[in-house]
């Protein structure tokens, strides 16, 4: 007779523990209990769903041999038990039982265990406003909310919808509506930036300029105060202290929450923040009982901190390492670097790693290095232009982070991935500077633009740049010339470029001479006044700063990003 | 007066070094020599220009803002000298002077140096078989060169070629030449694989099929003996053991050597094989000599040995790291692994690391782990699936390699960069394992293909999965019935999946029971022969070995990879 192996969960880290442990132990009778009847399912694919890339919910729930994962398929392929509409009432340690009720039946019994496992996931936070319960009102974290959102849409109640949280579940959400469906589409989040503490402003603002190009609105430093329903009592609109939107659904995606209450009431460590702790490992403070996925808290490897972490790919590899440990084989989660990447409309962005804002406030001697660069040849017909961003510690040169932005293929993620890799190894800036990235021209350039970013990085931190960060640049411009009048912005792109700048602007804020011609007329330049350089990528100003240093003319920054940055980032007052 | 860097070689190392060189000394008097006329263009993009996806030749030599790379450009832009048609005759060591010819006018002189780069490069090989000197044979290896290709092709000469050669540059130049110009095309190549050392078997033989698949003829373990010209002393044939092959081009792209010839002469130290031999800071066995770039050899992170490795992506960081010691920063190329990616038509091929013929060679105790996966979710509209090859060392866990085929995209990227990260920093499959790979939906799947991956790797190493390789398989099935009578191959696809090969292979070898069946029906399974277990990806099969196993049913092999790497293989006898 097998153990008894009993796991509370249905979705990511509670399937992928129970068919592991079986694959290690097949003589153990693992049994998977969710209080949900559709179980197994790809939550990150809920989008994809509702905007109809994905036609079916089941394919949500399917392998990739189009086997929908339910109760038979896991008895009968996986030979695991599986016990839907089932609530997991409490746990009796001392007996090694966890009592369950059958929802369909309110039959309750209790089930022995040898080795437990919680994979209970989060809930997800809804706002505490009038209105919250509202008809129409939906969060979306289960299949069957996802259907619902889907039934409204297909049966043409809606053409204006708010998403209250600019996460990135939030943005996803707006796509599938605007895209797919054409509703008129808001964006609130209560941050002043989309993505925040995930990706830096300049980052956040690209994407929030893409999305206005893809006609969603988005409203950020604005929080949503009210709902208000019609006669009928379904949501007619959404209240915020600037305005008020009308609207006929309302997604709510402001976070989520570890469900822990089990594992408390059941006397286990529980964080100040209801997350299960576990050791890396994934064990609870019982030996006998291992928890993994969106109800525990893990080790951030850049900081040292535990922190919550929902995500379905960290959820995967921790119920690999529980059914590991529970037949005996030592494996460890050693900890997280964080990484994500959205698909918003034609675009990409991503992150790994800590942001200068997360970097900051923890203490690191944090700075940035911005870069525009070729993704692939800029000779190969279809090359892109992307921005990448590396943070890094000045003093220690570790790199702590990295985030990109770009056209909507993998060439963010192909730079993403290998970030994640050295950042999680303590990796320093010559670490990335030397990371030998494959070349060919079609898909990157000799030397790749995540090297070209870590070489900037390398000039930053020896002290061989100045930067002027966009921020800082776009207040400036946005101010001048009265706030401002000693700076004056150098511009040495082609003439046919700055023509327009130099026009609009006026000669004293706007000093066009072209790269190639500084080391001849840089006489002309003001001597009295900070320039910034600004070229398409910064590269070229770089140089220019160089040379202008080796004269004497050290007052000076340089733009990164240049142009690329400030282009995607479009302020609305800036020539087009 | 600033110091004199004297440079030799005016393409990627070179002009890395010296404009540098010239950012961190702008005092620094730096000049480049080099014999062509053309300078600092992107070699690995000639095959494009060929093609005629890149139209002129002038955008290889160009900047990213479209700025030629000539002369006037390092002079004005750089502030770099540039000497063109220039011949580097001899170092005087003593003296610190180069003595330079001008190849126009034969005037001579002796260029003085506080320190000297070597910037050399490599010349490519020539076979010396009869007619290798006739009119339209060809090496790739400069502008020149890659001109009078293309206006051959322009001007009509050419409706058939051969490629001598099945590296990458032949491969590129061979898809060059049938996709653009529909010139009908072999490659030769005498080796028994394409991309012999770099790839192995089973990911060379998909790209051989899929060379074929698009009217490239490809002949491996085949070498050219003879070239032959027409009445005009054009070449007209090339002659092979097996065949004679009518041409009026041929490329001949069999590797190529270093340039090390004036570092000898002046007494430096040179490999047996010819190439300089320098330090982690890249400087010669003279101090005030430097060199970088295909004229050295460097070492190899995994083996540690000291090969020779010529590649745009490696001369550019070199010569980087060049001028950082020039200039005083002390900065080292700890070396390399040995990373590669290239497009053939619709796919993509890369690696990094060593592959398992070299690893094995090397003395490794090496094996290999190869899956089908998906690329991204397998509910997004746009997904596709990826071979990944993982090799490593068994005994110590060490990750070896990485290999991956797939579409033309940046998805094989993607892997192949984390992948070079990681095995730079020494890592083992349980650094695969959780490596944190972004994910979403549209671009990757939770556990995403290369964590996967190297969980097949870990059961191989924990001999928790048995295997029979491709190869073995194949060449099994090619010669059964009679050589293997005691081997049956069980396929677990769905029924009509398996329906046809029952049909031509006999119920005596080929076996058919779902997947979801086996716990109920393995008794029907012949128990006196050893079991290949079949399924699409390998997946599956690695579940049902388990439980034959489980069941006392042992005599049981998976084949990794399963149907999606044989049916991108290819072979003729297999039904299709």
């Amino acid at each position: 007779m097998g153990e008894k192996i009993l796991i509370i969960g249905g979705v990511a880290a509670g399937p992928k523990a129970a068919c592991r442990v079986k694959r290690l132990m097949p003589d153990a009778l693992v049994t998977i209990i969710d209080i949900d009847s559709l179980i197994s399912y790809g939550g990150c694919g809920i989008p994809y769903y509702v905007s109809g890339d994905v036609s079916d919910e089941k394919e949500l729930r399917s392998t990739s041999f189009h086997a929908v994962r339910d109760e038979a398929f896991f008895n009968d392929a996986k030979g695991v038990s599986m016990l839907t509409r089932t609530r997991a009432l409490a746990i009796n340690r001392q007996a090694k039982t966890v009592q369950v009720e059958n929802l369909d039946t309110g039959e309750k019994q209790d089930l022995p265990y040898d080795k437990l496992v919680l994979a209970t996931g989060s809930s997800p936070n809804r706002l505490r406003i009038p209105g919250a319960d509202l008809q129409g009102v939906y969060v979306v974290n289960d299949m069957h909310r996802a259907m619902a959102i889907k039934n409204d849409l297909a049966h043409g109640k809606v053409d204006k919808a708010v998403v209250i949280g600019g996460g990135a579940i939030g943005i996803e959400m707006a796509e599938a509506l605007a895209d797919l469906w054409d509703i008129e589409t808001t964006v609130l989040e209560y941050m002043d930036q989309l993505l925040p503490r995930i990706v830096d402003p300049p980052f956040a603002a690209m994407l929030e300029k893409h999305l206005q190009d893809n006609s969603v609105n988005v409203y950020t430093g604005e929080s949503a105060t009210a709902i208000e329903a019609d006669d009928t009592g379904r949501v007619c609109r959404v209240v915020t202290p600037q305005r008020t939107i009308e609207t006929n659904l309302v997604i709510m995606s402001v976070g989520v929450r570890p469900r822990g209450d089990l594992a408390q009431e059941a006397g286990l460590l529980v964080s100040p923040h209801g997350s299960i702790v576990v050791n890396s490992r994934m064990q609870t403070s019982d030996p006998d009982i291992y928890a993994a996925g969106d109800c525990t808290e893990t080790v951030n490897l850049i900081s040292g901190a535990k922190n919550h972490t929902p995500m379905g790919s960290l959820a995967n590899r921790q119920g690999r390492i529980v059914a590991d440990n529970i037949a005996g084989i030592p494996s460890r989660f050693d900890g997280w670097v964080g990484s994500f990447i959205m698909k918003a409309f034609e675009c990409c962005i991503a992150g790994t790693g800590m942001s200068l804002t997360a970097a900051r406030a923890d203490d690191f001697d944090a700075e940035v290095a911005i870069t525009a660069q070729s993704d692939r040849a800029h000779f190969f017909p279809t090359q892109a232009v992307i921005m990448l961003q590396m943070v890094f510690d000045k003093t220690s040169r570790r790199v702590l982070g990295f985030q990109g932005f770009g056209p909507m293929n993998d060439s963010i993620l192909a730079r993403i991935n290998a970030a994640a890799a050295l950042i999680a190894k303590g990796a320093t800036i010559d670490d990335f500077s030397n990371l030998e990235m494959a070349y060919a021209p079609p898909f990157s350039t000799a030397l790749d633009a995540l090297n070209a970013t870590a070489n900037v990085a390398d000039n930053l931190a020896a002290g061989r740049l100045r930067t002027i960060s966009i921020e800082d640049y776009l207040a400036w411009m946005k101010a001048s010339p009265a706030s401002r009048p000693d700076w004056v912005t150098l511009d040495i792109r082609h003439p046919k470029e700055a023509a327009e700048f130099v026009n609009v602007f006026s000669e004293d804020l706007w000093k066009a001479i072209p790269y190639v011609e500084i080391r001849a007329r840089y006489s002309e330049l003001p001597d009295d006044k900070t320039l910034v350089i600004i070229c398409d990528a910064g590269t070229r100003s770089s140089e220019v700063q160089i040379f202008l240093d080796s004269v004497g003319r050290t007052n000076n920054l340089v733009l990164g990003g240049g142009f690329n940055a400030i282009r995607r980032i479009g302020p609305d007052w800036w020539p087009s």
